[in-house]
């Protein structure tokens, strides 16, 4: 008798933690839905109302996962873990690790760090306008002395840099950045160096036109039906600047932009946040409304995003299938323009001063130059002041770009003045994990390019279901790389791709 | 100093009771966006996840509004009414009164009515199918018994009905609308019946085309901006089941719907629409995020949209002014339609079955029959089982309407199948205030009608805002109606409308 009461405790108190963590996640959909919303449709003057919900909403959910009972209950729990299923207990040690992640910031110390991101993005605004980093300098300072507390609060091995990484992509450090950073640097930059002198250069004057705005939406649709994207479960919507958000399990929101001076950005946007997309609508239907079913690192998500925008979308297959449809779509007229044309224009690497308008094959080397600053910054390595010039020297080095004023250099990123240090690796780490994934799908799959000559895509799709998307946050990224490809994350796979995709567009 | 501190404490008290209004009114905004997106924009298969979401919220609003917290801080609020400003006895009383309402239904009550509303919603939309009002019989009954039960938690003076009415019409009883309601049955039935008998019908059969959708979109967004609706400040988007809803006094969402077959129904659906965002958007600025800032009764809501959608919409002078614009942007081709050929067509009078497709002339002769039957049902003088017999015997007398089958009489609406009784009168007396709203307005503004012959709305509008919009929950229903006609809610302004533009149409 004693035995199956205690079993009953255990599972009321899995029931009663379901549906507490069940609240919080409603509450999450909310706050996504407010701000998806106020990015999409909102009028303006509903802007500072918007403000005041967004804070009470994630002020609740807040309090409800810091609260003392959820502390007792996760703790009672942890006690008796080895009664857990295997299921159960992932459940449970993610539910802990967030509920210890957050509780150890104090209130107070919240409070400041809230206020000085509030402020400090406004002062970003303005200084970047006016193109005066000094007058952002001092907010500036103030956040990277918050960042540093920050890291002192949750603690760390090795670098304090650390601790401010793994809020983005926990199980990777800046010991193996730095690794996997070091060798991507060098070879990136001689690659583009390379590219930059080589002599057969694509033609790109065929795109010098005004590009209709409802065609490019249109083809973009049917690529991402094509893609597989589940519009029963979704929708496209048009944002300034483009995001994806998950509402529910079923419910994922992409958006897009429409340029009508070039016709490629809103597919590959597109295309990129489908990817992001696909990852929300792959969770273990088991796990929605649980913490499970989130994706487990900003570059796991950002390698589903790239996969689909650069190592499919700007390949030659992908343009043999989609030139024609791509023509009849946009009406490009009687001008004959080949897929390879497209292929090689979609390909275009050139060094520029700002990293969203950044090719594949610069990319990276915006992102090490933040790194190195962000994390010398961190370190006390480097002082705030100090910034300009060292981003200044160091776009040179790289990409033998002068960079003209702050606005294009140091201001153009939003990250710092939110307080968000060790964020700009994921965005470096998706290309590499997507490459390194990649790499292992060629070999599972034999017939993936002549499926995506074909215009289809279901194995891409369920190799990445299968392997990245099912699992949530229940393997780390390291893990879900290791465990599908047999190596630990490198940046090995990606140079390969690279050399190999642009020493052939650009005969080197 | 004692005093000093006292004062202190007293501001302190109301600083959190606005807190926590506050915090009630984001949730209630999330739960309106929620709500709008189901209806709006939301994929299909997120639906599921959105009733949960829903109730999450909506709980979390009710736990606030309930709790022992917020009884002691009203009950201490209470104590010291004397030394508060108006303006915050006004609220104190509002919060007290929705307080009291609340908690006075015990829980196990409330989660009981919220099973059968849920049952009763399902129950009712197959029942509806089938045409079998047996199936629904028993979940009606069962709603019926809770409704009853809940007006005893009330309590009430007079009928037990009043106890359900002042949900939606604080302030009016069933004796009034009895009052009022006698004349009106007796006069429109009659009114009807001469109108159906007139030789003189309009001309309709140059409506029998298809109207293209886009261009009616257009045309009522035109007349919605004339009319002043701050598009800055709300939006509208197209749903199923057309409605108006606020996200905050500055992000009023209205919707509506086309029609291929008529041309009129989406336009006179936005007027509608726009006078209830028009009151939305008129509530002080400094009631905001606080429960003064709503309606204050359903009636005085429909109130609004009446006077736009009827008295000026279905006008001479508006159709006057409009006809050349509309036949501009419907591009009805070669065919001479003149403004009296669409002012006899938009008030073309045919006694229908179903309410929501009723004209002027017949629509309050619908809610009569319905309030007839639930206020018998709430006083025991009728079985549920006896709603069909009565049902089609009063379609008979009051319209001269044989009803076919339950489906399409006393099964269309939703209402009941929700446990919404005295929900009904409130659209009539949304009619009967703006006839007599409107006698006033016609009054104390003498250009009026040569403003709307004009295309001009803004006096019209300035004098909603200041005898009805700005005072939001502060002056009930019937004082709203006194204090701007120096008269009682009377019916009579309302048939003296009714008898004087149907007479001249109908040459009676």
């Amino acid at each position: 008798m004693y035995k199956f009461k205690e079993e009953n405790l255990l599972e009321t108190e899995l029931f009663n933690l379901r549906e507490k963590l069940g609240e919080i996640s409603d509450l999450d959909s909310s706050l996504a839905l407010l701000s998806w919303d106020q990015q999409t449709y909102m009028p303006p003057k509903g802007a500072a109302a918007r403000g005041r919900q967004r804070a009470t909403i994630s002020a609740l959910a807040h309090r409800m996962l810091t609260s003392a009972e959820m502390g007792e209950r996760l703790q009672r729990l942890n006690e008796r873990r080895d009664e857990l299923s295997d299921g159960d207990r992932a459940l449970v040690d993610v539910a802990i690790y967030d509920y210890k992640r957050t509780v150890c910031l104090p209130e107070d110390f919240v409070e400041e760090l809230t206020m000085a991101q509030s402020s400090g993005y406004e002062a970003w605004v303005a200084s970047r306008k006016d193109n005066a980093f000094s007058s952002f300098l001092p907010y500036l300072e103030k956040l990277i002395d918050l960042a540093k507390r920050k890291a002192e609060y949750h603690g760390y091995e090795g670098s304090s840099y650390n601790a401010l990484l793994e809020d983005f992509e926990r199980g990777m450090t800046a010991e193996q950045l730095d690794s996997i950073f070091g060798e991507l640097s060098l070879r990136q930059s001689n690659l583009v160096e390379k590219i930059t002198t080589s002599s057969n250069q694509p033609d790109i004057t065929w795109l010098e036109r005004k590009w209709p705005e409802q065609p490019q939406l249109d083809f973009t649709l049917l690529v991402l039906r094509d893609m597989g994207f589940d519009f029963e479960a979704g929708r496209q919507d048009l944002a300034a600047h483009p995001f994806t958000t998950s509402i529910s399990l079923r419910d994922i929101r992409l958006t897009t932009r429409i340029s009508r001076d070039e016709p490629f950005s809103c597919l590959t946007g597109s295309m990129h946040e489908g990817g992001h997309g696909f990852y929300e609508q792959g969770f273990k239907e088991s796990d929605a409304r649980t913490p499970l079913a989130k994706g487990v690192s900003l570059g796991i998500h950002e390698s589903q995003s790239r996969t689909w925008e650069n190592i499919i979308g700007r390949s030659q297959p992908f343009w043999r299938y989609y030139t024609p449809l791509f023509l009849k779509y946009l009406d490009a007229g009687p001008a004959k323009i080949s897929a390879d044309q497209i292929f090689r224009a979609i390909n275009h690497v050139r060094p520029s001063l700002i990293r969203v308008e950044a090719d594949e094959c610069t990319y990276n080397l915006h992102i090490i130059l933040r790194y190195e600053i962000e994390r010398a910054l961190l370190e006390g390595k480097m002082a705030a002041r100090e910034i300009p010039e060292a981003w200044n020297a160091r776009m040179k080095e790289l990409l033998d770009i002068d960079v003209p004023d702050d606005a294009s250099g140091c201001l153009q990123d939003i990250h710092w003045s939110m307080g968000m240090f060790g964020y700009f690796p994921t965005y470096a780490l998706g290309n590499i994990y997507a490459a390194q994934l990649f790499e292992q799908i060629e070999k599972d799959l034999p017939n993936l390019w002549a499926e995506v000559e074909a215009g289809q895509f279901t194995g891409l799709l369920g190799w990445l279901r299968r392997n990245v998307h099912v699992h949530g946050r229940r393997k780390l990224a390291p893990q879900i790389v290791y465990d599908s490809t047999g190596s630990e994350p490198s940046s090995k796979p990606y140079l390969q791709y690279l050399e190999a995709k642009y020493s052939k567009l650009y005969s080197l």
